[in-house]
């Protein structure tokens, strides 16, 4: 099936919203694609367009970001590193006991347990303020070390895992044995592997090596870890508010993730979109159509088809080619791109392959045959209407004559910085109302803004530094399109949010879960050491 | 549920059509409804189609038709009255043992057994013709009876039942127990009671009665059985072809109906609308959008929509309110209502209840606010589009965040008397393809003409009176707004076509089906024996 297949879990009363790690997961292995072979931009007249509300960005520079101009990270901390070689064996068992614990949010398995191996290895670590956080959900943990340093980064974390099916593995998801992979090396195969259990520990080894060399950290690190990250992070904001005039007073937020692709290769995204996520209903009612069950369609001469009408709503929304919107404003607040992030896109248009994207997606062609720049700007800064899902009456094999009193449809809109989400669904709200739909129902589903970084921010310019001295940070991306409730660290609490890292694995949310933890000879991604080394250096790096 | 449940079946490589009792029988149950208060024909603006091309025909007579008038039938033929109540308990067996051979066409359960059972029974009676028709699909059976007659009556039946389950009976559904229901009287329950053995059997009682009371009958019969009625008949056409210029000879065709309300009632309709019922398929292609499966929805900004394609689609074949066809031509073949239909409509306008209707159906407002013979008139002249179901993506609880490859519909297009099934169909398929729509593919799944006799026809006229003689015609309608595959005698052999008569019956295609036997004292539907003799009144009376 395709790249994005999602279950449907709860939580309690809540329906799931998004999950970060999904779309960043995802979008990644997709957004990896992106280099390739060099195609020129060009300018394709944007027919169907000409006379939409949608706003034309002009690309104003021609300066291009190149992540290879910031010089590698050029600390020396070789007294901690040989710590981090010589206890291998440990950090190795590390990981495992965080693995070895199953932490299922959709079905309540072992989260307790979970959230007190968190709060008791920050504690034994050397935190001296760690906490259990009740919340609506599954708890937190908060952890707080307190160096006396200036500068602070704030750890986000999620403790939970997706749920298994044991008998898809070559290696039972819970044992988390390393394992031999022909081309990678060795890997430590199991649920949570590098979604998200395996960085998170690796970041908690090279902490406590740092600290077991150093007496203490260059920096004040704060964990807050959630429970729930799988079920779409639904009391996180509950979380962030019992911290967050202390969170606010960090200088950046990271989350720990391995993106290298195998062959080491690193794309930085320094933001997502944001989204929101409804339902619309037609039924029957006061308006017309059959209020209380199906009728015999032989009555559509005299009766209204809810059908027909959430399809005429729908439709009203958006241009005959289903691309451009139509709802009044619904282009208005779109963040025009800044100067730094036009020098980012500039720099990642010279490796941009869309073809190379077509063939993944097994797509033909791109909206308005969009190609190059035109393809980057329209996809990170282009609003969308998208329909997830629809249907109505009778969808089996073979004919049967229904006029349904009942039809839905799944919609989400992706939203660029500039966009509110319940804003977004207010307009959708008016659209409906004022072309005739008042009865069509929305239920709203999930919503929260995009997210951006800025590529000047200290933490971001630390962590490509770092990045370039472990391995090569190829492309760094305004944003991905996807969307990730990550406005929690940067707009709420203003912070830069860096999570990209060394460190490869793949699996999340499928069989056979790994983290790689020893590169074979000539394989570009870093092991589990390196890592670690790399997270000493990032800290080290904030720190300066 | 609806009232229109209908499971798909197959039967070989065929998809099954539309069902000619389903119809019949559930809009007749509906029509029944129409009896009522009175209501005065109110001239609603139609606001909404003031410009569209959808024909406003106009009642430009005041006469009103009155079954009344038509004198009830007067012929006396007490000597096989006499025969016919002295053979009710074998009478009542002849039902009983077609009742007890299953025929389940759906399942291939016994239907070589029941085909050689109309057969031989058409034997036993005197048939000097009789035949196993071998079709593509369950074969047929013909019989003739050849009187020497002027006049010929091709009978036409289906030997076929719906699938049962039998833990939802009150008594087995093949075991066809007399049972005795509170307020009606004794009811013979099984599977294919009243649709369509009963009533079918019953006939043949009276047939042999006149036979042996007389010698022979006083017109010719034919009858033309099929075993794919609950399949949508798709093999009918087949075996017309093998008979087709000796049923063309016939002056009239009947298909014996139990069709009194339990007070007795017969509501008369003579015509029923065509149908063409297929799937429109939007799927990624050459065009655009994803061609293999869903991808992640944050690529709406780059990739086309399948979905809203057939949103799109869709919706532009109807107004915003979904009650006029904007393909072009779509209305212009309509056959203007003749004076005899008008004469028809201005008779049940008189009892037309359009309230009591909306009731049944719980729907609060007919379109356009249509009331009296303005929403008779759309109902039976309008030719319809209707979306009887649609589905794309995913469907389930929450949230998933994709932009599916593939999206279907199945519609449905009632026809009226003018419009071609294949016809309406290429207007569709030319629609599309104006609209920029040529990758939506139509895959059509049934269709067919409109049928429609005349009230003026000598069989018309006899079935009235005899039905007058027995109870009373209440209303007779120029046709339903259902559709069954009627044009094989009306249209292609030319035949008025009768397909109401005395007796009353229920549970079509449900648990605990029946038909009435002995009625109660009091109770106004006609028992088997008084359906008897009203066929033997038919005969006669078509025979004058």
């Amino acid at each position: 099936m395709g790249t994005c297949a999602r279950s449907r879990r709860r939580i309690g009363r809540r329906t799931i919203g998004m999950s970060m790690t999904t779309a960043v997961i995802l979008l990644g292995l997709l957004a990896g694609l992106l280099l390739g072979g060099c195609e020129a931009p060009a300018a394709i007249a944007d027919e169907t367009t000409a006379t939409a509300p949608r706003p034309q960005f002009e690309i104003t520079t021609s300066d291009a970001f190149d992540p290879a101009t910031l010089a590698a990270y050029d600390g020396d901390h070789t007294e901690i590193y040989e710590l981090i070689d010589r206890r291998q064996g440990e950090h190795l068992e590390n990981l495992q006991r965080w693995l070895r614990q199953p932490s299922i949010s959709a079905q309540d398995v072992g989260i307790d347990d979970m959230a007190e191996l968190v709060r008791s290895d920050l504690e034994a670590i050397g935190f001296s303020e760690t906490q259990i956080v009740p919340t609506s959900g599954h708890p937190g943990v908060f952890g707080h070390y307190d160096a006396g340093a200036e500068k602070t980064l704030l750890v986000y974390m999620m403790y939970d895992v997706q749920p298994v099916n044991p008998e898809d593995w070559a290696s039972p998801p819970f044992e988390a044995r390393l394992i031999e992979r022909p081309l990678l090396g060795k890997v430590l195969m199991a649920r949570g592997a590098t979604n998200q259990k395996g960085p998170q520990r690796a970041l908690l080894n090279a902490v406590a090596a740092v600290i077991d060399a150093t007496g203490t950290l260059p920096i004040n690190l704060m964990v807050l870890a959630e429970g729930e990250e799988e079920l779409g992070s639904p009391n996180y904001p509950e979380l962030v508010d019992h911290f967050e005039e202390r969170l606010a007073s960090a200088d950046g937020a990271f989350f720990p993730f391995n993106s290298q692709s195998p062959s080491g290769r690193i794309q930085m995204n320094l933001g997502v979109k944001g989204i929101v996520y409804f339902e619309m209903e037609a039924r029957g009612g006061d308006w017309g159509g059959p209020k209380m069950a199906e009728i015999h369609g032989s009555y559509k001469s005299l009766v209204d088809s809810p059908t027909l009408r959430l399809v005429q709503a729908i439709a009203s929304m958006t241009s005959p080619d289903g691309n451009t919107i139509l709802i009044d404003g619904y282009y208005d607040d779109i963040r025009p791109p800044t100067e730094e992030e036009m020098r980012l896109i500039n720099g990642v248009a010279q490796n941009y392959d869309g073809a190379a994207i077509r063939r993944l997606l097994r797509v033909e062609r791109f909206v308005d045959g969009l190609e190059g720049t035109d393809a980057i700007m329209r996809h990170l800064y282009d609003v969308t209407l998208n329909v997830d899902g629809i249907w109505s009456g009778y969808t089996g094999e073979g004919v049967k004559t229904i006029l349904p009193h009942l039809a839905t449809a799944k919609v989400d809109s992706r939203l660029p910085p500039g966009i509110d989400p319940d804003e977004a669904l207010a307009r959708v709200r008016s659209h409906l109302d004022e072309h005739g739909f008042e009865d069509v129902v929305l239920r709203k589903l999930s919503g929260y803004p995009a997210a951006q970084s800025s590529v000047e921010s200290p933490l971001v310019q630390a962590a490509i530094r770092v990045f370039n001295k472990w391995g090569k940070v190829e492309e760094v991306w305004p944003r991905l399109a996807g969307s990730a409730p990550f406005y929690q660290f940067t707009e709420r609490l203003n912070l830069p949010l860096v999570f990209n890292g060394l460190g490869h694995g793949s699996g999340a949310h499928a069989p056979n879960e790994y983290m790689l933890i020893e590169p074979e000879r000539g394989s570009g991604a870093a092991g589990l050491a390196e890592i670690e080394k790399s997270y000493v250096d990032l800290l080290y790096a904030l720190a300066e």
